[in-house]
């Protein structure tokens, strides 16, 4: 089982991390605010700790579980402190009508953060197909990209603790299709499709 | 059950033929090579009939069964002839390193193939993101993108008529986000999962 951080403390923070906790993982909370970090270590239990914002985090694999145009900002800020680290981009940075993304440009939060990490450090991009109330409760594939072979197998391996089933889609260039999905997942629930009860996932196989 | 053309005679255009004469609906084939388009409305039978390239489909669904760079010359040289028609766009404008699109603009051969058709013809994208033999054998999942309400719901019944669920990811500029998730599953089969044997569709619901 792998050491956790997650940069955050809302709904996706209290979700990854009570899977985590559930999956035998150590977890460590970093919050702006430092009460609503020790708030949710104490909800998550099994032993999980509150880091200061901005230190080094102490996993190896740090989630950033923030608001999509929080996440380049919060890298930037930690600096290096996230060198050497796996960092795990979760967002959706979708437009505001949900019917696209927020940056025109083919690219993505996961790219933007890769550039601002310190050397040594790995963005993957994980888990932004996914409702939090479905991973919360269900089974959910979880799509995966990054471009460093070893940062993906540790989050492949964090992935299989939740017993999920990671899938690979190649480089970290894919993240921005990935955030399509994201959107392709949220114009499937804005037209009848499932009452937000699903995901996208591998699924049809031919009898 | 619906009446169908098809433009093209390649593998695509056999496989939808196929499974649209298993169907009940009425096929014609228009191909650029006559003898091509005849060969394959003969392999298909149930009564599946030619039509003169360029001239107005038979059919009220025409499925353009081209590659991706021949789908707005044609709906161009067709022109009025598919005035009232609904026009399905199945392609997949893959860049050459199969992990993007060839267009770098936020567009999709829909949307484009929608500017070029006449006035009253709809533009509905489906089926780009299913592997030919998942199509063939197989019951994914099809998501389908389009702006005109009525156009969306023949295409539907169309896909139902296959034993198929369609899936409404909402108006035609989601299908570059359709396009998307065709890079998405290249990708998943180019990086290990299931060696083309599989499709993205709905899964994953809770408990």
């Amino acid at each position: 089982m792998g050491s956790i951080s997650i940069i955050g403390t809302g709904n996706m923070a209290r979700t990854i991390g009570a899977r985590a906790v559930a999956g035998g993982n150590t977890v460590e909370i970093m919050g702006r605010d430092q009460s609503k970090a020790a708030g949710l270590a104490k909800a998550l239990g099994g032993g999980t700790t509150t880091g200061e914002w901005g230190a080094a985090p102490a996993g190896d694999i740090v989630v950033v579980a923030l608001l999509h145009d929080g996440v380049v900002p919060a890298v930037t800020q930690y600096g290096d402190a996230l060198a050497g680290k796996v960092i795990v981009d979760i967002s959706n940075p979708f437009n505001s009508a949900f019917d696209g993304l927020a940056h025109r440009e083919e690219t993505s939060v996961a790219q933007e953060a890769d550039r601002a990490a310190p050397a040594g450090a790995h963005v993957v991009k994980a888990f932004n197909t996914v409702f939090r109330h479905v991973l919360e409760k269900g089974r959910p594939d979880i799509f995966i990209a990054g471009d460093d072979a070893q940062a993906k197998a540790s989050v492949e391996a964090f992935i299989a603790s939740l017993g999920l089933r990671a899938l690979d889609v190649g480089g970290l260039k894919m993240a921005h299709w990935l955030e399509g999905v994201g959107v392709v997942t949220v114009g499937l629930a804005n037209h009848g499709v499932g009452d937000l009860n699903f995901s996208l996932g591998v699924t049809g196989l031919p009898a």
